[in-house]
């Protein structure tokens, strides 16, 4: 953290012994150390909106018998969907809720949405530390009420309750906060530990089937970089009921998303802050973006993420990391799973573009992460345009003799 | 930090231990722990801007032979008095230096700079770790350059060199950034923490008189409730040449700042997040904000500190807890060293208003910071308007007394 300054520092603050001593000479010095404890609860719990279950209403502060208030953020879709049993709920635990209501699409996430999050802070008068804002919905309004809640008086509490895929196995559980800015995803934002997120599967009887597919590629990731057992679990389950099942609940469901939570949390544990930059999870995530930023008509996260991925499959393929074997694997699975695997915009052109952004993003080196061998990864700092090409090529190859047009965009689930 | 919450949280993350294991009941929960370590240095360096001092060249990274980048953000006084050394310093270290210039008045310290100042990172494509924001300037371009850094993706490392006594013995050693919202002071913010903080009081050689005298204001404070042996260093030192002797240098000056700067990190360090509320820096900020934001024609913060402590000082001395003697002596030396004791803004609707304003941002209760003699401070909740009127009146009548109209604004020094 500390720049190689050239003046000794000393231990801690003052400086200055008796009352009228001379005072030092030009060059005093001093170091400030600290570290700020951060730690948040993950819980699966199903039936969150139940009026006997008092997890939600304990995350809010609430016991029953004191009354308290709380700030509800929603999309428009959970206002629509869950508004009516969400306050019902929040009613019986004497828990006053005040309501701001946002678009859940990628275009409500500026900066602007943010501060009306805040003014909506403002008008109810929120009080700083026991009064919580209560993030319920998507990627984007977890993001954009987490980045209010960061910078409100400089941070309130807020609690994340995730309703999508996506939302439950990866963007809401983390601590990263943020808005799209000009031409940038995510370009502002803060990592601000939610108090606690809470993950109830129920919510994704209510998702309509792409965004199920959409959540779905960040658990191919999980599995490609991390946990090969899970890949195999994926296998059987998609082979078997396609990803749907991931919304119909039951065991392998639960499995499936305990699994993927589990590996989330345990890359970012030991990294909140990212002062490591080659994270095994932004796999599938150095050309996705400007993919994400172009697409027209546009993709949805995950699904930018799968043509990425497919590409990386490839690149990881063409240097001896990946069998023949399993690159067959990797790509059936994304395709299995109904999600694209080409795309028109993603010429060598724009592949070397997103490359040259990610390393901005990444300090000055590629950090690439591929797969090496199924469930276990490794970073590359040569990609080159030649290789970059001929991975695009590959991919495409594939998608044709899959029968898939380059510009499906959403492929239909092939089981 | 963490709820209550009512399940057993699990020491780490993976919960699911062999491949394909049956998964675990609903219910399953994870604990995200980490500590995230914080540290700056705070150097008092004269002659930053002589070639021959690598000080800042270094906090940029640079060390003179291979080349680097910075952005400098400086307000229009600053860019017009010390642009060209600035540039002429980094160009000799060969730092290529981006330039952002902002107005340095209160009316810019708002949402729109900060994001501005983003968008010229954006524009200079600024490397995420290695290249530095420098921000140099008084308060305002200190918290906006501040703000901007901690959300430019998600933060990058920033450099302070204040060039006001406030921002050098206040504002510019801690880690609160932000700017103000509707009429609200420093409602967006963040704790961020530059790389360095670098103070050369050679500075204030540029500074006018009444913003020294602004800077006086958080120096008394720090004497009042710190420090004893700095009040009466402040007594001698203002009785002498008054509070422009800060500005001329020499040993007392030195003396003075850097007891100032010790005494506030001394207070900063143990609490950069505020996770304690009851602050002693918080003395005469329980009042003033909201003075800050009425007063027409303006007041400076320091100004309006020094009204907001002549009120505590009163507060005190009715509870006791000061004596006739002391509260003389600390009006006295607010007076000397010509800051304004006084406002009729301050009538007892708005003192009473500003608190019930105070006791939202510090979570449900006053803790107003007031002295307990000299150099002692202790917190108090329980002030009723019927203090806070008599409180006022007695000041008023001080101030009549030593013949200072109540619309005075800023006092002349009285030596």
């Amino acid at each position: 953290m500390s720049p190689s300054l050239p003046l000794p520092t000393a231990a801690a603050t003052p400086v200055l012994g008796t009352p009228h001593d001379l005072p030092k000479p030009p060059g005093l010095t001093w170091r400030v150390q600290s570290r700020e404890p951060v730690g948040y609860d993950v819980n699966i719990v199903r039936g969150l909106l139940a009026p006997a279950n008092p997890v939600l209403a304990r995350a809010c502060g609430a016991d029953g018998q004191q009354p308290t208030r709380c700030l509800v953020v929603v999309d428009d879709k959970v206002h629509t969907l869950y508004a009516e049993r969400i306050r019902a709920y929040l009613d019986a635990w004497r828990v006053e809720s005040f309501w701001k209501v946002l678009p859940g699409d990628e275009a409500a996430k500026e900066l602007d949405s943010a501060v009306e999050v805040t003014e909506a802070m403002t008008a109810m008068g929120l009080l700083r530390r026991t009064e919580k804002v209560v993030a319920v919905g998507g990627g984007v309004v977890l993001d954009v009420a987490g980045f209010a809640a960061s910078l409100y008086r400089r941070g309130v509490p807020y609690v994340r309750v995730p309703t999508t895929l996506l939302g439950q196995i990866d963007a809401g559980i983390g601590v990263k906060t943020g808005v799209n800015h000009g031409t940038h995803k995510n370009r502002l934002g803060t990592y601000y530990a939610p108090e606690t997120a809470l993950i109830d599967p129920e919510f994704l009887a209510t998702v309509d089937p792409r965004h199920i597919v959409n959540g779905t590629a960040e658990i191919i990731k999980m599995a490609l970089v991390k946990d090969a057992a899970l890949f195999e679990l994926l296998e059987t389950t998609f082979a078997g009921a396609g990803p749907q099942s991931l919304a119909a609940g039951g065991p392998a469901a639960t499995e499936v998303i305990s699994r993927a939570i589990a590996g989330m949390l345990d890359e970012l544990e030991p990294n909140l802050w990212e002062q490591v930059l080659e994270r095994s999870v932004d796999y599938g995530h150095t050309f996705s973006p400007s993919l994400e930023l172009r697409a027209d008509p546009p993709l949805l996260h995950g699904e930018a993420v799968a043509v990425d991925m497919a590409i990386c499959v490839a690149l990881a393929h063409h240097r001896g990391l990946l069998s023949a074997d399993d690159t067959d694997r990797a790509l059936r699975l994304m395709h299995t799973a109904g999600l694209p695997i080409t795309h028109p915009v993603f010429t060598t052109d724009l592949l070397e573009e997103a490359l040259r952004d990610a390393v901005k993003h990444r300090d000055g080196f590629q950090r690439v992460p591929l797969t090496d061998g199924i469930g276990r990864v490794r970073f590359v700092n040569d990609l080159t345009r030649e290789e970059l090409g001929r991975a695009r090529e590959f991919v495409r190859q594939r998608a044709a003799a899959q029968g898939v047009p380059e510009d499906a965009g959403v492929l239909a689930a092939a089981s």
